[in-house]
């Protein structure tokens, strides 16, 4: 599905180019690791993509040593240096991106993701269901799941541990999203078997599969003050089957996908009865979910 | 994890064999049908089983002509002859079966699957999401999802095109399922490669993973009046990957599990402050599955 061919000319919802850039950045080296993504951005650009999705984090790098370390790095958005760098690449390339960020927002910290268009900022993403101890950092996010409406298509922005919640894709798609992009930093799960891709891999398909969406996963690589992280960045089509990767797990590697958003609205109808988001049982999911017990109708 | 040597004696939550039965069922010919589910029955239960899953409609097939076909071969639950059957088998070997069976409730059909342990009837679940034309012979169910607690651990149910809306395994789990069996007629999706397990294996392994249930597959085989079917049964663990199966394309057989529904439980806590029912946002999600549309907190 690599697209080197491509003519910005043509550009428009029926061949969308995403990129995720796979990467390694190094905790604390926010100018280089910035320099580092632009480059990225650049290359992508080059090759045709219209969409990139960069790690999480992708400025700061992930494991803090303690909160004023995180403090240090994170900046307010879109105001930060780091965002204002992306907005002058993305107006100069005429072209999206998504980047993870750490945001500071007066005393707070959240592990957020930025998108930033051909006409600069958009919006922002805070991470919902926060890892392990990046409770010590940051704020868990309370903006829910925003669905931006962009020229290329309607975009939302899940990051890493989101993705095990599959309420989080679930309410993106019941918003219209028609792509959700994943800036992660993948560590490896408990139980994980050498010999079979990363449980993420799973879970992204699934939930492309279950919400007709394209889901496109930038991971980074690298050990980081002793945390491994997988690699294995990918990009799955609206039917749950991979368009692009899994990548390696330990290589800098730009992924590219050519999507054809009509076609994913359209293959959300599975037949003349079923539609993926239409079958929802809203009339039994809503009085149970919000207090974890049935209503019988019976 | 084939556990042939088994000391019912020893039985207990922490060493529960599971057994999915993949059959190929004939449409209208019930007899036939229930002899040979009460044959697989009997002899999972030789081998060890305590609890056995079998496959959706598995008396009285699929692929109905009309719904006169339908209607007739359909039984009220548990007063129907196969519910009584079955009730006389588990009582007689001392354990639990899921089984599909057509339910007749005055003028309406249900595509429902009864539970029956060694005091007879449990309990029925409806299936709430109806496949294709299902659609011209039942109505959706209607009694929610849920979870019967019973000596083996907390059971719920779904019923194949269930297994595509992550609600469903949501639902049981916030109940406090243990494991989810689930009796499926699998059919080809669109878009799957030949060279990959169906993708009824990814959405169990994520609906596993992300709410820390075990979840016991069992589907039929065989072409049914133009229809094919396409097999590989599973049983997953509460972490997401394999613990039996996926089985043959094509092949009649019984599919086990020795399951410690103890470490399932304790293995939902990820880490220190992980746990993949606890980390739920339902302060995010409730808001916005309802409605549809974000509540934003700032």
């Amino acid at each position: 599905m690599m697209t080197l061919q491509y003519n910005p000319a043509e550009r428009g919802v029926a061949d969308l180019v995403v990129a995720c850039v796979q990467m390694e950045p190094h905790v604390g080296s926010k100018h280089d690791n910035v320099a580092q993504c632009i480059r990225h951005i650049e290359a992508a650009a080059h090759r045709g993509a219209s969409l990139v999705v960069l790690p999480e984090l992708a400025n700061s790098g992930y494991v803090f040593n303690d909160r004023d370390e995180a403090f240090a790095l994170a900046e307010p958005l879109p105001e930060g240096e780091t965002a204002q760098l992306l907005a002058e690449t993305t107006q100069r390339l005429g072209i999206h991106v998504v980047m993870g960020i750490a945001e500071r927002a007066g005393k707070q910290l959240y592990n957020s993701a930025i998108l930033t268009g051909p006409a600069g900022h958009i919006g922002v993403y805070r991470k919902l269901h926060l890892w392990n101890n990046e409770h010590r950092f940051f704020e868990p996010g309370d903006r829910g799941v925003p669905v931006f409406d962009t020229p290329l298509g309607r975009i939302a922005i899940a990051i890493c541990y989101d993705g095990w919640f599959p309420e989080t894709y679930r309410l993106a798609a019941t918003q219209g999203a028609d792509i959700v992009c994943v800036p992660t930093n993948w560590v490896p799960m408990p139980a994980q078997p050498e010999d079979r891709p990363a449980m993420a891999t799973t879970l992204t398909m699934a939930a492309a599969h279950s919400n007709g969406v394209v889901i496109a996963c930038a991971n980074r690589i690298g050990m980081e003050r002793g945390q491994p992280f997988v690699g294995q960045s990918l990009i799955v089509g609206g039917n749950g089957w991979p368009v692009a990767g899994p990548a390696s797990v330990d290589r800098e590697e730009i992924l590219y996908a050519a999507i054809d958003l009509t076609r994913t609205r359209s293959e959300r109808t599975l037949n003349a009865f079923n539609h993926v988001l239409s079958d929802r049982r809203a009339d039994v999911y809503d009085p149970m979910l919000g207090t974890g017990w049935p209503t019988s109708r019976t």
